[in-house]
């Protein structure tokens, strides 16, 4: 059946898009790269990602590189898409490929991986190579990242967007366990990408028997202190069987 | 930073889990495949899949390789997963791609592709080579699969099932234009993964307003003939802007 096929040998990597929330910004984490250009030295910013070995699974695979390139160790992730567009790779991004890898690499399909988890101490501890920082979102998707990478974060915005529609508790790995009103917003705000009014949401959110209000407010705040809420995820397991 | 990374160079194949409805039973594309073990020709069963060429993006390799070896032209197909586990091939699995490809595979890692039809007349016409048939997913699932092929079905079920929970048009793409409820229920069944009681499932139907009975009934049936049922787009995007 597939005689007439020429075998094709592809490179292949994974690419890492890791989301922090902080206060109410979404942020990526990226990796600075320096590459030569006409003699001088150009800076620009890529994913967290790298080659698979030939004997390793994908998961194991994303695993890896991200500890390998930012320190973060155990980060649960999911892989939302490959990408193998044969035009993926520019000129600057094949000189790289060539300087990083000693090696000439024209076509190379990716696997991306999400991963939701709260800005920590632990990453700052690894922050030192100032390669690895963390970016606001919408800052990262105006620069020109490296590789197809702005398709890459885009279309894992849309893959957590997705998830979050399905099944919102995603939504509260991104916050800490104690958060105010305004971060949870900022959240919907993402993911039904749109603005939301203020006080509209505010009612919804009181409506959702899995969002518990503390007796817990912001400490050393200019503005007026915002209450603290809560996930409750037996609740929210009980309000989803209703649903059924 | 990948400096110390060796190489890692792949083979790389797409594989199409194209599902389709006849009356109230879920099909899956299957391809029959012979393989010489002990001196017997034994065979099993494949999903369509092949290698992707070095110079072709991946969605127009799951296009061409789906057209290729089963006809079926122009199908919108989603991609949903890739899969690398290291022990995807067989021996059996081993000795096909050497005995197909002449070459020796060890590590071949595939991009899953799902697509949702109907069974026609199209797909017939191209059956005469009888390599190709439409298998009810239930029995496909109890057999050995080539590959990691029952995995794959799997995770592309579970695919559709996630994209139709927020999105129920995507059932109505396996429909026929006029359905009954008992194939409506079915898919139902399909998608939640579990019995749902006639009664209740006929209730829940008739309070969707974008579900429109007609004036026309089953012809032909040795049972009471069952009433027809349209899907109206138009009200269904309204009904969901009411969502939001």
């Amino acid at each position: 059946m597939n005689t007439k096929l020429g075998l094709s040998v592809n490179h292949m990597s994974v690419d890492c898009v890791v989301l922090g929330l902080s206060d109410s910004t979404l942020y990526v984490l990226l990796i600075k790269r320096s590459v030569e250009e006409n003699g001088e030295t150009v800076y620009d910013y890529k994913l967290p990602g790298g080659l698979i070995y030939t004997d390793e699974d994908l998961d194991s695979a994303a695993s890896r590189v991200l500890q390998e390139l930012t320190g973060v160790r155990n980060q649960s992730m999911m892989q939302f898409k490959a990408f193998g567009s044969r035009d993926r790779i520019s000129q600057r991004d094949y000189k790289w490929l060539r300087e990083t890898l000693n090696e000439d690499i024209h076509s190379l399909v990716t696997i991306g991986y999400v991963a939701m988890g709260r800005i920590g101490r632990k990453l700052n501890l690894h922050n030192a190579g100032n390669e690895v920082c963390w970016m606001p979102v919408n800052e990262a998707l105006k620069m020109n990242l490296a590789f197809d990478h702005n398709v890459i974060v885009e279309e894992a915005l849309k893959a957590v967007r997705r998830h979050a529609e399905a099944d919102p508790a995603v939504l509260f790995t991104l916050l800490p366990a104690k958060f105010t009103a305004l971060q949870l917003r900022m959240l919907y705000e993402f993911v039904e990408n749109k603005e939301i009014d203020v006080r509209n949401f505010k009612k919804k959110m009181m409506q959702l028997a899995y969002v518990e209000p503390l007796d817990e407010y912001e400490q050393g705040v200019a503005h007026r202190a915002a209450r603290y809420y809560r996930f409750d995820r037996i609740k929210y397991k009980k309000s989803r069987r209703g649903t059924d």
